[in-house]
Protein backbone atom coordinates (compact mmCIF):
# COMPACT_ATOMS: atom_id res chain seq x y z
CA UNK A 1 0.00 0.00 0.00
CA UNK A 2 1.21 3.44 -0.79
CA UNK A 3 0.26 6.72 -0.44
CA UNK A 4 -0.62 9.84 -2.73
CA UNK A 5 2.99 9.49 -4.07
CA UNK A 6 4.21 6.52 -2.23
CA UNK A 7 6.93 4.33 -3.62
CA UNK A 8 5.82 0.58 -3.33
CA UNK A 9 4.88 0.19 -6.96
CA UNK A 10 7.51 -0.76 -9.37
CA UNK A 11 7.15 0.03 -12.79
CA UNK A 12 4.50 -1.47 -15.54
CA UNK A 13 5.10 -4.88 -16.11
CA UNK A 14 6.35 -6.46 -19.10
CA UNK A 15 5.06 -9.86 -19.05
CA UNK A 16 1.33 -9.49 -17.41
CA UNK A 17 -0.95 -11.37 -19.81
CA UNK A 18 -2.09 -10.01 -22.56
CA UNK A 19 1.54 -8.64 -23.86
CA UNK A 20 3.96 -6.24 -23.13
CA UNK A 21 3.19 -2.57 -21.65
CA UNK A 22 4.87 0.89 -22.06
CA UNK A 23 7.24 1.12 -19.26
CA UNK A 24 7.95 3.94 -17.51
CA UNK A 25 10.83 5.47 -19.57
CA UNK A 26 7.84 5.10 -22.42
CA UNK A 27 5.46 5.83 -20.28
CA UNK A 28 7.61 9.63 -19.81
CA UNK A 29 8.95 10.50 -23.08
CA UNK A 30 5.29 9.67 -24.27
CA UNK A 31 3.28 12.34 -21.66
CA UNK A 32 6.33 14.70 -22.52
CA UNK A 33 5.95 14.42 -26.19
CA UNK A 34 1.87 14.97 -25.43
CA UNK A 35 2.02 18.01 -23.50
CA UNK A 36 3.25 20.96 -24.26
CA UNK A 37 2.77 23.51 -21.43
CA UNK A 38 4.84 22.78 -17.67
CA UNK A 39 5.76 24.37 -14.75
CA UNK A 40 9.39 25.05 -14.15
CA UNK A 41 11.48 25.20 -10.65
CA UNK A 42 14.26 27.20 -10.74
CA UNK A 43 16.39 28.73 -7.73
CA UNK A 44 16.05 32.59 -7.44
CA UNK A 45 18.40 34.66 -5.20
CA UNK A 46 19.38 33.21 -1.83
CA UNK A 47 18.62 29.97 -3.25
CA UNK A 48 15.10 30.44 -2.96
CA UNK A 49 12.58 28.11 -5.30
CA UNK A 50 10.28 29.71 -7.86
CA UNK A 51 7.80 28.04 -9.93
CA UNK A 52 6.45 29.59 -12.78
CA UNK A 53 4.16 28.23 -15.76
CA UNK A 54 6.35 27.78 -19.22
CA UNK A 55 6.01 26.65 -22.47
CA UNK A 56 8.10 24.18 -24.23
CA UNK A 57 8.91 21.57 -27.11
CA UNK A 58 11.33 18.14 -26.63
CA UNK A 59 14.14 17.80 -28.80
CA UNK A 60 14.85 14.44 -30.05
CA UNK A 61 16.47 13.09 -26.99
CA UNK A 62 13.04 14.62 -24.40
CA UNK A 63 15.02 17.52 -23.12
CA UNK A 64 12.59 19.56 -22.85
CA UNK A 65 13.52 23.41 -24.96
CA UNK A 66 12.26 26.31 -23.54
CA UNK A 67 12.55 30.29 -24.84
CA UNK A 68 11.88 32.70 -22.46
CA UNK A 69 12.31 36.05 -21.74
CA UNK A 70 15.02 37.70 -19.04
CA UNK A 71 12.46 39.87 -18.15
CA UNK A 72 10.97 36.56 -16.52
CA UNK A 73 11.76 35.76 -13.27
CA UNK A 74 12.60 32.25 -14.23
CA UNK A 75 14.23 33.83 -17.02
CA UNK A 76 16.65 35.77 -14.83
CA UNK A 77 16.64 32.80 -12.52
CA UNK A 78 18.48 30.36 -15.00
CA UNK A 79 20.47 32.91 -15.69
CA UNK A 80 22.43 32.74 -12.24
CA UNK A 81 21.38 29.41 -11.83
CA UNK A 82 20.67 26.64 -14.18
CA UNK A 83 19.74 23.92 -12.40
CA UNK A 84 16.13 23.47 -13.01
CA UNK A 85 13.09 20.97 -12.69
CA UNK A 86 9.79 21.02 -15.04
CA UNK A 87 7.31 18.92 -13.83
CA UNK A 88 4.23 18.26 -16.95
CA UNK A 89 0.88 16.64 -16.41
CA UNK A 90 -1.79 14.81 -18.79
CA UNK A 91 -4.75 18.02 -17.94
CA UNK A 92 -6.80 15.89 -20.33
CA UNK A 93 -7.02 12.68 -18.17
CA UNK A 94 -10.63 12.65 -16.47
CA UNK A 95 -11.05 12.62 -12.56
CA UNK A 96 -8.74 13.23 -9.31
CA UNK A 97 -5.59 14.70 -10.24
CA UNK A 98 -3.64 12.99 -7.86
CA UNK A 99 -4.43 9.81 -10.00
CA UNK A 100 -3.16 11.35 -13.81
CA UNK A 101 0.13 10.56 -15.18
CA UNK A 102 2.71 13.07 -14.33
CA UNK A 103 6.21 13.54 -14.60
CA UNK A 104 9.26 15.35 -13.38
CA UNK A 105 12.45 16.45 -15.36
CA UNK A 106 15.22 17.49 -13.30
CA UNK A 107 18.68 19.04 -14.47
CA UNK A 108 20.78 21.61 -16.01
CA UNK A 109 19.68 24.01 -18.83
CA UNK A 110 22.56 25.38 -21.19
CA UNK A 111 21.98 27.96 -23.92
CA UNK A 112 22.86 26.41 -27.48
CA UNK A 113 24.51 27.87 -30.42
CA UNK A 114 25.21 28.04 -33.78
CA UNK A 115 23.77 24.76 -35.64
CA UNK A 116 22.33 23.20 -31.87
CA UNK A 117 20.19 26.32 -31.41
CA UNK A 118 18.77 26.04 -34.96
CA UNK A 119 17.81 22.81 -34.07
CA UNK A 120 16.76 23.38 -30.62
CA UNK A 121 14.34 26.02 -32.05
CA UNK A 122 13.41 24.13 -34.52
CA UNK A 123 11.67 21.60 -32.06
CA UNK A 124 10.34 24.26 -29.76
CA UNK A 125 8.71 25.46 -32.76
CA UNK A 126 7.59 22.73 -33.63
CA UNK A 127 5.07 22.47 -29.90
CA UNK A 128 4.55 26.04 -29.74
CA UNK A 129 4.41 27.57 -33.63
CA UNK A 130 3.44 30.99 -32.51
CA UNK A 131 6.86 30.88 -30.69
CA UNK A 132 8.70 31.62 -34.12
CA UNK A 133 7.66 35.43 -33.54
CA UNK A 134 9.78 35.74 -30.20
CA UNK A 135 12.60 34.29 -30.87
CA UNK A 136 14.37 37.06 -32.53
CA UNK A 137 13.55 39.71 -30.07
CA UNK A 138 16.75 40.71 -27.41
CA UNK A 139 15.45 39.37 -24.31
CA UNK A 140 14.47 36.39 -25.24
CA UNK A 141 16.67 33.36 -25.06
CA UNK A 142 16.60 29.53 -25.95
CA UNK A 143 17.46 26.81 -23.17
CA UNK A 144 17.66 23.02 -23.33
CA UNK A 145 16.98 21.60 -20.65
CA UNK A 146 19.40 18.39 -20.15
CA UNK A 147 18.05 15.83 -17.93
CA UNK A 148 19.82 14.19 -15.55
CA UNK A 149 17.01 13.15 -13.10
CA UNK A 150 13.68 11.76 -14.53
CA UNK A 151 10.14 10.68 -11.71
CA UNK A 152 7.53 9.27 -13.55
CA UNK A 153 4.10 8.75 -11.39
CA UNK A 154 1.52 6.82 -13.53
CA UNK A 155 -0.96 7.77 -10.75
CA UNK A 156 -1.52 5.81 -7.40
CA UNK A 157 0.35 3.09 -6.66
CA UNK A 158 1.84 3.40 -10.01
CA UNK A 159 5.30 4.68 -10.15
CA UNK A 160 9.07 4.49 -11.45
CA UNK A 161 12.24 6.46 -11.29
CA UNK A 162 13.72 6.12 -14.83
CA UNK A 163 17.19 6.26 -15.40
CA UNK A 164 18.45 9.21 -17.66
CA UNK A 165 19.92 6.88 -20.08
CA UNK A 166 16.39 4.72 -20.64
CA UNK A 167 14.51 8.01 -20.72
CA UNK A 168 16.60 9.51 -23.62
CA UNK A 169 16.90 6.07 -25.09
CA UNK A 170 12.98 5.13 -24.95
CA UNK A 171 10.40 6.73 -27.76
CA UNK A 172 7.62 8.53 -27.40
CA UNK A 173 4.57 5.97 -28.15
CA UNK A 174 3.82 7.40 -31.92
CA UNK A 175 0.27 6.27 -31.46
CA UNK A 176 -0.44 8.59 -28.60
CA UNK A 177 -1.74 11.50 -30.77
CA UNK A 178 -4.94 9.47 -32.37
CA UNK A 179 -5.12 7.02 -29.60
CA UNK A 180 -8.02 9.01 -27.66
CA UNK A 181 -9.88 9.41 -30.95
CA UNK A 182 -9.39 5.59 -32.22
CA UNK A 183 -10.81 4.42 -28.85
CA UNK A 184 -13.80 6.67 -29.40
CA UNK A 185 -14.35 5.52 -32.60
CA UNK A 186 -13.69 1.50 -31.84
CA UNK A 187 -16.81 2.12 -29.16
CA UNK A 188 -18.60 3.85 -31.28
CA UNK A 189 -18.87 1.67 -34.62
CA UNK A 190 -17.12 -1.29 -33.88
CA UNK A 191 -18.97 -2.99 -30.70
CA UNK A 192 -19.15 -6.62 -32.88
CA UNK A 193 -15.53 -6.33 -33.03
CA UNK A 194 -14.72 -5.83 -29.48
CA UNK A 195 -16.87 -8.46 -28.71
CA UNK A 196 -15.74 -11.02 -30.79
CA UNK A 197 -11.72 -9.89 -29.68
CA UNK A 198 -12.79 -10.43 -26.12
CA UNK A 199 -14.27 -13.42 -26.54
CA UNK A 200 -11.71 -15.25 -28.89
CA UNK A 201 -8.59 -13.65 -27.90
CA UNK A 202 -8.94 -12.05 -24.69
CA UNK A 203 -10.35 -15.46 -22.72
CA UNK A 204 -13.37 -13.41 -21.97
CA UNK A 205 -15.35 -16.26 -23.16
CA UNK A 206 -18.92 -15.60 -21.13
CA UNK A 207 -18.29 -11.90 -22.34
CA UNK A 208 -21.67 -9.57 -23.70
CA UNK A 209 -20.10 -7.01 -24.01
CA UNK A 210 -16.64 -5.39 -24.47
CA UNK A 211 -15.23 -1.12 -24.02
CA UNK A 212 -11.87 -0.59 -25.47
CA UNK A 213 -10.55 1.66 -22.54
CA UNK A 214 -7.37 2.55 -24.28
CA UNK A 215 -5.00 1.55 -27.11
CA UNK A 216 -1.24 1.89 -27.33
CA UNK A 217 1.54 0.59 -29.49
CA UNK A 218 1.69 -2.75 -28.08
CA UNK A 219 -2.28 -3.80 -27.77
CA UNK A 220 -5.10 -2.36 -26.60
CA UNK A 221 -6.67 -2.95 -23.27
CA UNK A 222 -10.87 -3.61 -22.72
CA UNK A 223 -13.55 -4.20 -19.56
CA UNK A 224 -15.49 -7.38 -20.41
CA UNK A 225 -18.81 -7.37 -19.26
CA UNK A 226 -20.71 -10.70 -18.29
CA UNK A 227 -22.99 -12.18 -16.28
CA UNK A 228 -23.44 -8.97 -14.42
CA UNK A 229 -19.38 -8.57 -13.96
CA UNK A 230 -16.52 -6.71 -15.19
CA UNK A 231 -13.13 -7.54 -15.83
CA UNK A 232 -9.93 -5.99 -17.65
CA UNK A 233 -8.14 -7.44 -19.92
CA UNK A 234 -5.28 -6.24 -22.89
CA UNK A 235 -4.95 -8.27 -26.25
CA UNK A 236 -1.10 -7.18 -27.73
CA UNK A 237 -0.99 -6.49 -31.27
CA UNK A 238 1.18 -9.00 -33.51
CA UNK A 239 4.02 -6.36 -33.21
CA UNK A 240 4.38 -2.82 -31.94
CA UNK A 241 2.98 -0.83 -33.72
CA UNK A 242 5.31 1.93 -35.27
CA UNK A 243 3.28 4.71 -36.45
CA UNK A 244 -0.46 6.61 -35.58
CA UNK A 245 -1.49 5.09 -38.98
CA UNK A 246 -0.84 1.32 -38.06
CA UNK A 247 -3.47 1.72 -35.32
CA UNK A 248 -6.16 1.22 -37.93
CA UNK A 249 -4.98 -1.92 -40.09
CA UNK A 250 -3.52 -3.58 -36.65
CA UNK A 251 -6.81 -3.37 -34.53
CA UNK A 252 -8.91 -4.25 -38.07
CA UNK A 253 -6.58 -7.51 -37.80
CA UNK A 254 -7.52 -8.35 -34.55
CA UNK A 255 -11.15 -8.10 -35.27
CA UNK A 256 -10.98 -10.69 -38.39
CA UNK A 257 -8.33 -13.17 -36.45
CA UNK A 258 -11.00 -13.46 -33.44
CA UNK A 259 -13.64 -13.21 -35.92
CA UNK A 260 -12.07 -16.43 -38.09
CA UNK A 261 -11.52 -17.90 -34.40
CA UNK A 262 -15.18 -18.02 -33.79
CA UNK A 263 -16.40 -18.98 -37.03
CA UNK A 264 -13.82 -21.95 -37.15
CA UNK A 265 -14.65 -22.84 -33.08
CA UNK B 1 5.27 46.42 -25.38
CA UNK B 2 6.27 43.45 -23.23
CA UNK B 3 7.17 39.64 -23.74
CA UNK B 4 5.40 36.50 -22.77
CA UNK B 5 6.03 38.06 -19.22
CA UNK B 6 6.98 41.33 -19.21
CA UNK B 7 6.85 43.49 -17.06
CA UNK B 8 5.72 46.44 -18.82
CA UNK B 9 2.00 47.00 -17.35
CA UNK B 10 0.47 47.59 -13.99
CA UNK B 11 -2.18 46.63 -12.12
CA UNK B 12 -5.97 46.92 -13.60
CA UNK B 13 -7.11 49.62 -13.83
CA UNK B 14 -9.36 51.33 -10.77
CA UNK B 15 -10.76 54.29 -12.13
CA UNK B 16 -11.66 53.22 -16.01
CA UNK B 17 -14.87 54.15 -17.68
CA UNK B 18 -17.84 51.46 -16.36
CA UNK B 19 -16.26 51.64 -12.60
CA UNK B 20 -13.93 49.42 -10.47
CA UNK B 21 -12.23 46.16 -11.19
CA UNK B 22 -10.62 43.51 -9.43
CA UNK B 23 -7.13 44.51 -8.66
CA UNK B 24 -4.34 42.34 -8.70
CA UNK B 25 -4.46 40.95 -5.17
CA UNK B 26 -8.49 40.25 -5.56
CA UNK B 27 -7.63 38.38 -9.11
CA UNK B 28 -4.55 36.53 -7.14
CA UNK B 29 -6.98 35.55 -4.03
CA UNK B 30 -9.71 34.94 -6.56
CA UNK B 31 -7.75 32.46 -8.68
CA UNK B 32 -5.97 30.78 -5.51
CA UNK B 33 -9.94 30.27 -4.48
CA UNK B 34 -11.44 28.72 -7.84
CA UNK B 35 -8.47 26.27 -8.42
CA UNK B 36 -7.26 23.33 -6.13
CA UNK B 37 -4.09 21.49 -8.15
CA UNK B 38 -0.61 23.62 -8.74
CA UNK B 39 2.81 23.48 -9.14
CA UNK B 40 4.82 23.22 -5.95
CA UNK B 41 8.95 24.18 -6.48
CA UNK B 42 10.89 23.08 -3.04
CA UNK B 43 14.76 22.56 -2.53
CA UNK B 44 15.96 18.85 -2.94
CA UNK B 45 19.49 17.77 -1.90
CA UNK B 46 22.11 20.42 -3.02
CA UNK B 47 19.92 22.96 -3.52
CA UNK B 48 18.08 21.50 -6.81
CA UNK B 49 14.75 22.92 -7.40
CA UNK B 50 11.99 20.13 -7.86
CA UNK B 51 8.83 20.61 -9.39
CA UNK B 52 5.57 18.69 -8.64
CA UNK B 53 1.82 18.56 -8.65
CA UNK B 54 0.29 19.36 -5.30
CA UNK B 55 -3.94 19.64 -3.89
CA UNK B 56 -4.51 22.22 -1.76
CA UNK B 57 -6.72 24.62 -0.29
CA UNK B 58 -6.56 27.71 0.78
CA UNK B 59 -6.74 29.33 4.27
CA UNK B 60 -8.89 32.53 5.42
CA UNK B 61 -5.62 34.59 4.64
CA UNK B 62 -5.05 32.85 1.30
CA UNK B 63 -1.85 30.30 2.44
CA UNK B 64 -2.36 27.14 0.48
CA UNK B 65 -2.56 24.23 3.16
CA UNK B 66 -0.81 21.08 2.07
CA UNK B 67 -1.19 17.49 2.75
CA UNK B 68 1.68 15.48 1.92
CA UNK B 69 3.65 12.44 2.56
CA UNK B 70 7.17 11.93 3.41
CA UNK B 71 7.24 9.38 0.75
CA UNK B 72 7.00 12.00 -1.72
CA UNK B 73 10.46 14.21 -2.88
CA UNK B 74 8.44 17.16 -2.28
CA UNK B 75 7.40 16.13 1.23
CA UNK B 76 11.33 14.76 2.08
CA UNK B 77 12.29 18.32 0.72
CA UNK B 78 9.98 20.42 3.06
CA UNK B 79 11.45 18.78 6.05
CA UNK B 80 14.82 19.73 5.14
CA UNK B 81 14.33 23.27 3.71
CA UNK B 82 10.61 25.13 4.44
CA UNK B 83 11.02 27.20 1.34
CA UNK B 84 8.60 26.71 -1.35
CA UNK B 85 6.75 28.14 -4.33
CA UNK B 86 3.17 27.34 -5.24
CA UNK B 87 2.01 28.26 -9.16
CA UNK B 88 -1.30 28.10 -10.02
CA UNK B 89 -3.53 28.50 -13.16
CA UNK B 90 -6.43 28.37 -14.45
CA UNK B 91 -6.75 25.83 -16.87
CA UNK B 92 -10.43 26.19 -17.82
CA UNK B 93 -9.60 29.33 -19.41
CA UNK B 94 -9.57 28.96 -23.27
CA UNK B 95 -6.47 29.70 -25.21
CA UNK B 96 -3.06 30.23 -25.42
CA UNK B 97 -1.70 28.85 -21.61
CA UNK B 98 0.19 31.79 -22.07
CA UNK B 99 -2.36 34.34 -21.68
CA UNK B 100 -4.25 32.94 -18.65
CA UNK B 101 -4.66 34.21 -15.59
CA UNK B 102 -1.68 32.44 -12.89
CA UNK B 103 0.42 32.78 -10.17
CA UNK B 104 2.91 32.17 -8.30
CA UNK B 105 2.87 32.35 -4.42
CA UNK B 106 6.34 32.13 -2.72
CA UNK B 107 7.26 31.52 1.09
CA UNK B 108 7.77 29.34 4.10
CA UNK B 109 5.68 25.97 4.78
CA UNK B 110 5.04 24.85 8.08
CA UNK B 111 3.03 22.89 9.81
CA UNK B 112 0.84 23.59 12.06
CA UNK B 113 -0.34 22.50 15.68
CA UNK B 114 -2.92 21.87 17.84
CA UNK B 115 -6.18 24.18 17.07
CA UNK B 116 -4.35 25.52 13.73
CA UNK B 117 -3.80 22.30 12.90
CA UNK B 118 -7.32 21.24 12.69
CA UNK B 119 -8.28 24.75 11.34
CA UNK B 120 -5.66 24.18 8.44
CA UNK B 121 -7.08 20.59 7.83
CA UNK B 122 -10.14 21.85 7.76
CA UNK B 123 -9.42 24.29 5.34
CA UNK B 124 -7.41 21.82 2.82
CA UNK B 125 -10.56 19.63 3.03
CA UNK B 126 -13.09 22.28 1.99
CA UNK B 127 -11.37 22.29 -0.99
CA UNK B 128 -10.16 18.25 -1.46
CA UNK B 129 -12.86 16.52 0.05
CA UNK B 130 -11.48 13.22 0.13
CA UNK B 131 -8.30 14.30 2.35
CA UNK B 132 -9.60 13.76 5.28
CA UNK B 133 -8.87 9.83 4.61
CA UNK B 134 -5.34 10.67 4.31
CA UNK B 135 -5.06 12.98 6.88
CA UNK B 136 -4.72 10.52 9.68
CA UNK B 137 -1.96 8.26 8.20
CA UNK B 138 1.39 8.43 9.74
CA UNK B 139 3.74 9.75 6.43
CA UNK B 140 0.76 12.56 5.81
CA UNK B 141 1.75 15.60 7.16
CA UNK B 142 -0.11 18.94 6.59
CA UNK B 143 1.91 22.21 5.66
CA UNK B 144 0.74 25.57 5.51
CA UNK B 145 2.67 27.77 2.85
CA UNK B 146 2.99 31.71 4.72
CA UNK B 147 2.65 33.38 1.34
CA UNK B 148 5.89 36.30 1.39
CA UNK B 149 6.11 36.88 -2.40
CA UNK B 150 2.83 37.05 -4.76
CA UNK B 151 3.63 37.08 -8.34
CA UNK B 152 0.37 37.93 -10.65
CA UNK B 153 -0.12 37.70 -14.41
CA UNK B 154 -3.56 38.00 -15.95
CA UNK B 155 -2.44 37.58 -19.41
CA UNK B 156 -0.21 38.78 -21.69
CA UNK B 157 1.25 42.62 -20.82
CA UNK B 158 -1.22 42.09 -17.74
CA UNK B 159 0.70 41.73 -14.40
CA UNK B 160 1.10 42.91 -11.09
CA UNK B 161 3.36 41.99 -8.01
CA UNK B 162 1.30 42.15 -5.14
CA UNK B 163 2.45 42.75 -1.52
CA UNK B 164 1.78 40.18 0.89
CA UNK B 165 0.26 42.52 2.88
CA UNK B 166 -2.34 43.59 0.07
CA UNK B 167 -2.85 39.56 -0.96
CA UNK B 168 -3.82 38.85 2.80
CA UNK B 169 -6.39 41.78 3.01
CA UNK B 170 -7.73 40.93 -0.15
CA UNK B 171 -10.93 38.81 -0.62
CA UNK B 172 -11.58 36.71 -3.21
CA UNK B 173 -14.54 37.52 -5.79
CA UNK B 174 -17.73 35.63 -4.05
CA UNK B 175 -19.29 35.82 -7.49
CA UNK B 176 -16.59 33.88 -9.07
CA UNK B 177 -17.95 30.13 -8.89
CA UNK B 178 -21.17 30.97 -10.73
CA UNK B 179 -19.46 33.80 -12.88
CA UNK B 180 -19.12 31.90 -16.04
CA UNK B 181 -22.94 29.96 -15.61
CA UNK B 182 -24.09 33.63 -15.26
CA UNK B 183 -22.50 34.82 -18.53
CA UNK B 184 -24.14 31.56 -20.23
CA UNK B 185 -27.36 31.96 -19.16
CA UNK B 186 -27.34 36.34 -20.10
CA UNK B 187 -25.96 35.43 -23.35
CA UNK B 188 -28.36 32.85 -23.82
CA UNK B 189 -31.71 34.04 -22.80
CA UNK B 190 -31.18 37.34 -22.22
CA UNK B 191 -29.96 39.14 -25.17
CA UNK B 192 -32.82 41.70 -25.13
CA UNK B 193 -31.52 42.43 -21.27
CA UNK B 194 -27.92 42.96 -22.62
CA UNK B 195 -29.04 45.15 -25.41
CA UNK B 196 -30.66 47.58 -23.54
CA UNK B 197 -27.74 47.58 -20.94
CA UNK B 198 -25.36 47.94 -24.06
CA UNK B 199 -27.10 50.99 -25.29
CA UNK B 200 -28.42 52.81 -22.29
CA UNK B 201 -25.92 52.28 -19.31
CA UNK B 202 -22.73 51.67 -21.62
CA UNK B 203 -23.05 54.33 -24.05
CA UNK B 204 -23.51 52.07 -27.00
CA UNK B 205 -25.65 53.82 -28.52
CA UNK B 206 -25.87 52.46 -31.95
CA UNK B 207 -25.03 48.58 -30.99
CA UNK B 208 -27.22 46.08 -32.56
CA UNK B 209 -26.14 43.37 -30.02
CA UNK B 210 -24.41 42.72 -27.57
CA UNK B 211 -22.91 39.84 -25.60
CA UNK B 212 -21.40 39.56 -22.52
CA UNK B 213 -18.01 38.41 -21.93
CA UNK B 214 -17.67 38.52 -18.26
CA UNK B 215 -18.88 39.20 -14.71
CA UNK B 216 -17.30 39.73 -11.50
CA UNK B 217 -18.51 41.70 -8.46
CA UNK B 218 -18.45 44.79 -9.85
CA UNK B 219 -19.72 44.82 -12.62
CA UNK B 220 -20.24 43.13 -16.34
CA UNK B 221 -18.10 43.56 -19.10
CA UNK B 222 -19.93 43.33 -22.81
CA UNK B 223 -19.29 43.07 -26.27
CA UNK B 224 -21.75 45.66 -28.41
CA UNK B 225 -21.58 45.41 -32.35
CA UNK B 226 -23.33 47.79 -34.70
CA UNK B 227 -22.28 49.27 -38.04
CA UNK B 228 -20.15 46.37 -38.41
CA UNK B 229 -17.87 47.15 -35.61
CA UNK B 230 -17.87 45.36 -32.20
CA UNK B 231 -16.66 47.43 -28.76
CA UNK B 232 -15.81 46.44 -25.61
CA UNK B 233 -17.39 47.86 -22.62
CA UNK B 234 -18.33 47.91 -18.89
CA UNK B 235 -20.81 48.06 -16.78
CA UNK B 236 -20.65 48.92 -13.06
CA UNK B 237 -23.47 47.28 -10.19
CA UNK B 238 -24.50 50.02 -8.24
CA UNK B 239 -22.91 48.37 -4.87
CA UNK B 240 -20.15 45.70 -5.33
CA UNK B 241 -21.56 42.10 -4.59
CA UNK B 242 -20.87 40.65 -1.65
CA UNK B 243 -22.11 37.03 -2.38
CA UNK B 244 -22.92 34.76 -5.75
CA UNK B 245 -26.25 34.71 -5.08
CA UNK B 246 -26.37 38.80 -5.71
CA UNK B 247 -25.54 37.72 -9.77
CA UNK B 248 -28.77 37.67 -10.41
CA UNK B 249 -30.68 40.16 -9.13
CA UNK B 250 -28.07 42.52 -9.80
CA UNK B 251 -27.90 41.53 -13.47
CA UNK B 252 -32.27 42.37 -12.96
CA UNK B 253 -31.43 45.76 -11.88
CA UNK B 254 -29.13 46.81 -14.57
CA UNK B 255 -31.73 45.60 -17.00
CA UNK B 256 -34.75 47.44 -15.14
CA UNK B 257 -32.73 50.35 -15.51
CA UNK B 258 -31.73 50.50 -18.90
CA UNK B 259 -35.45 49.79 -20.08
CA UNK B 260 -36.75 52.34 -17.47
CA UNK B 261 -34.54 55.15 -19.86
CA UNK B 262 -35.31 53.70 -23.30
CA UNK B 263 -38.92 53.97 -21.99
CA UNK B 264 -38.04 57.45 -20.82
CA UNK B 265 -36.33 58.64 -23.89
Amino acid sequence: MSGHDGTSAGPPADDQEGGRRRDGAEEARTLVSSVTVGYLATVGEDGDPWCSLVVYGPDPHGNPVLLVSTMAEHGRNLAADPRASLAVNDPSAPGDPLDRPRITLAGRASQPEGEAAEAALDAHVAAIPGARLYAGWDDFSLWILEVERVRWVGGFARMDTVSPEEYRAAEPDPTQPIAAKAVEHLNKSHTDGLLAIARELAGARGAVSAVCTGIDRYGIDLSCTGAGQSAAARVAFDEPLTAAADVRPATVELAQRARALSAGG
